[in-house]
């Protein structure tokens, strides 16, 4: 640790400062000032820092998200609730996170977890959030009132201190220095969106309203992904989903799917609301079936201590039958669609008739329907035709709809015909998350907290793939989708909506590779911004020691 | 159901024997007589057929190692080998297998899955062994003591056939045709080999001294995939394995290390035996760890019921600590050996040593030694010096040994880096199996039986990527592969040891990708050799129609 790990967050706003000021005072051109900046100063304002006092290092994980956090430890989300109900600040410490446990996420300072990459759940939904958390911390075991690294034992309501950026778990309580970035900070960011204009993009990655607001305000000008998995995940949903699932006739499924559709209808409106005019890219359902089902391994260890109920005994049957071995290569996307017809229609005429919503009400929603996990062309063009046949249904009902559909580019096979995928596609999204989970065979769960820390300190690894791009793998796979993919359709809008979109690096990379955006995390979009700008200018031949 | 299925047995046998008998009578020349028979009519005349009857067709899977087999149904290998010893003919039906299961595998005339694709573990044992198999059946419910198919319900004893080349599976017995082949086969299958001597070696995928045995009795010229996984799961193995894993102190993970040694050595020194003067490619240890220990949730349901044994409590929390959502893409092959450096090491000083012991009685070992799931050059270069290590230390024990050290190519990152591994690498063996699962996303447990099929019905797929090479996608990066290995070390030898080595079209691929040899199960090692003289003809533009 540091020995003042605060100083960071004051060196970052002191050279946010002089930069504007030296350009005000006409010492350095606007691009000179926003080259002088380092994505990595802007980082420092934007988050909560430790202020002093020392502490007993418990554990380090991967830094997921940055910031640093205070709080005492709970092990269950309801946990995290009802203390912060009774006042208190929680870091919630959990073996891993799910869908489950996001009302525990919401109210806590910082997460600690002990399995998972920085592409896990905890860390895409801490990041989304703006929470510090680390993520796969070494030695850490979880137990249900207490957790123990080697020797030491942390008991629920013992106070941990956390950092997200540098994955550091401290015992008892750290002082913390708020995040107060200084006022320059907006005005430098305003310049580097005039540098990037017409080159680079910047939209976030949101999934609701409250998300795409956060976003607009961090100065996004779209949203590069928005995925409807928390649409079946919440609480009153997940009982559609599953009688959807359990529906032993035809119309009991299209029954469980109509108020599918009447839900996301409204969680769509709110959000084309607050992005009118600007793009909003949809992903359709991606998740395999048995996210959304109950765990085998509890039911089944019910099933040995008492009878089962009847829908606790159809639960496990349809978990069983959807079991799969390695999920993130099985039924899911687009597949899932496939053996399902009727989801994806269903989510594209909840879109649909939310857009013609918020038209009539004088909005001007901008929709991108994005297939994930394709694999060729024929797979694309079914999905197409279930999009336009929805669009010509509901053609007539209002104002013309603008719409276009796309594709996520997420298998190496994707990459590899993404010519052939250009003709039935209006854009393409990269998403790099997947695309290096399967370049590396990498299950980012599995490898990113075990592995990749053996391989970067062995020199195995130079850089960790999946915090920024791996150019000789992955990053060719992009130059050779964006080459297939132009010389097939030469106006293909693409752009990236993996983690590395918010990453200065593979921002560099995407630039030079000619994609339209990037689309990141909420709170990572103004480093962004500023990163996207570097990019252009750096591109362009311009560096600080001769500014133009 | 064909009406007369044993026709194909009759028509094959007919091609073969006027093809020979054309060649011999100067009216066709050898090339001809080769180019006439199809692989087709050489895999019907190999293996037994129904004869007729006919039975109500209870399900079908897909047919993953051909030939008929009729016998009484049992569910748990131990119940096979009881009933084999009463003196039954049995077929064993298996949710799917694992390698607890295979001396029931081993006494069984037929083998049915209701999960799994064409390389799960049933297939690609089944297919090893000449048993026939059909897996992922569509619609099996196993139980304790019988199994269901929608409302037909089959008890343990009850009688079924099944066709593994068709995968349909009869309730009740249907006549067989046993398989024997015209002796003409044998004399057409040399003149195949004179044909494709100097252009495309035909190798096997062979495990035991036994199949090597078989390998070479059906022309196999060496072995180009020897897994050592079962070394570590036989019953008195894995013991050792677990004591390894469990060991609380280097020495004690030494001792579990020097028992293995040991009984690997011997292992080794029997199959170099049978293939002495033959290349043997020895893939070091690839599945993961998890694989070596008990189910999680078989231990819960115990823990349920009753308290756990300290060992059992020890290996919950073993597999606990290996827990992998994606196995496939997690933490195997030389990941593992990072991880545990001993292993690799000891597993060469044991094929060296068995290598020098045949070498020593007279024997002629030819050494491959193959690193699986590579993805970049220093991890491969940080192998070979493992293996170079134990090479050293080895030298002056004995004469000097032919030993060669190269890598799986089955990663897209691998074939896309294929330059800088060439660098560290003697020989490249494409695994084209875990090569298409990457590229696709495609698990094969997961997806093949379930989602294959529908994609080929909806036309969204043209072939099964798993029994034939796709050729737009992963064919692409075998070309690049090859390209850029060559490009760096000219001389670089490589083959193919997915199943994919031992079907017709794919070796007519791989042929013209440039590769050295093709390596498949022993039993499609006839049909291999016939396909590859084919290729060789064809490239050489050589067809039916204009003998030379």
């Amino acid at each position: 640790m540091s020995a003042d790990p605060q100083a960071h967050q004051r060196r970052g706003a002191d050279a946010v400062r002089a930069a504007v000021a030296a350009s005000l005072a006409g010492d350095l051109t606007r691009a000179a000032a926003v080259l002088r900046v380092t994505p990595q100063d802007v980082d420092d304002v934007l988050h909560a820092q430790f202020a002093g006092g020392v502490g007993e290092v418990l554990t380090k994980g991967l830094g997921a998200s940055p910031g640093a956090a205070v709080g005492q430890v709970h092990f269950t989300a309801d946990a995290c609730v009802a203390a912060v109900d009774r006042g208190e600040l929680v870091v919630l410490v959990r073996d891993e996170t799910s869908p489950g446990d996001v009302h525990g996420m919401q109210v806590a300072e910082g997460i600690l977890t002990a399995r998972g990459g920085l592409a896990s759940h905890a860390a895409v939904v801490a990041r989304a959030w703006g929470i510090p958390a680390v993520v796969g911390a070494e030695g850490l075991r979880i137990h249900a009132d207490h957790c123990t690294v080697g020797r030491t034992t942390v008991r629920e309501g013992d106070v941990i201190s956390l950092d997200g950026g540098t994955g550091e778990v401290v015992l008892g309580e750290r002082g913390l220095a708020a995040a107060e970035p200084p006022a320059e900070l907006w005005r430098l960011l305003t310049w580097a969106d005039e540098i990037r204009a017409g080159h680079l993009v910047v939209r976030a990655n949101a999934d609701t309203a409250a998300d795409a607001r956060r976003a607009v305000e961090l100065g996004a000008e779209g949203i590069g992904l928005c995925r409807t998995e928390h649409m079946f995940l919440a609480e009153d949903r997940l009982q559609i989903v599953r009688a959807m699932i359990l529906a032993s006739t035809p119309e009991r499924e299209a029954e469980a799917l109509e108020q599918l559709r009447e839900a996301q209808r409204a969680d769509f409106v709110e959000i084309l609301t607050v992005m009118a005019g600007r793009p909003v890219t949809v992903r359709l359902l991606d998740p395999p079936m048995h996210e959304f089902l109950p765990s085998i391994g509890e039911l089944q260890v019910t099933a040995a201590q008492r009878q089962l109920t009847s829908e606790e005994a159809a639960l496990l049957e349809a978990a069983e039958l959807w079991r799969e071995d390695n999920p993130m290569l099985g039924t899911r996307g687009v597949r899932l669609a496939v053996l399902k017809p009727g989801l994806y229609a269903m989510q594209v005429r909840a879109l649909l008739q939310a857009a013609a919503d918020v038209a009539a009400g004088g909005g001007a929603p901008v929709v991108e329907v994005m297939v994930p996990l394709t694999v060729g062309r024929e797979e694309l063009a079914l999905a197409r035709r279930w999009v336009e046949e929805a669009l010509a249904d509901a053609a007539g009902d209002g104002p013309a709809l603008q719409v276009s559909i796309g594709t996520m580019i997420e298998t190496p096979r994707a990459a590899l015909v993404a010519g052939e995928l250009a003709e039935v596609a209006d854009f393409f999204s990269f998403g790099t998350n997947d695309l290096t989970q399967m370049t590396f065979g990498f299950s980012r769960d599995d490898v990113e907290a075990r592995l990749v820390p053996a391989y970067l300190e062995a020199g195995l690894l130079a850089r960790n793939p999946f915090e920024t791009l791996d150019r000789p793998g992955v990053g060719e796979l992009v130059q050779l989708a964006v080459a297939r993919g132009r010389a097939a359709r030469p106006r293909l809008k693409m752009g990236v909506c993996g983690e590395h979109g918010g990453d200065p690096e593979s921002i560099r990379f995407f630039q030079a590779a000619g994609l339209d955006y990037v689309s990141c995390s909420p709170y990572r979009v103004p480093v962004a911004r500023l990163a996207a700008a570097q990019a252009v200018l750096s591109a362009n031949g311009t560096s600080e020691e001769a500014p133009f």
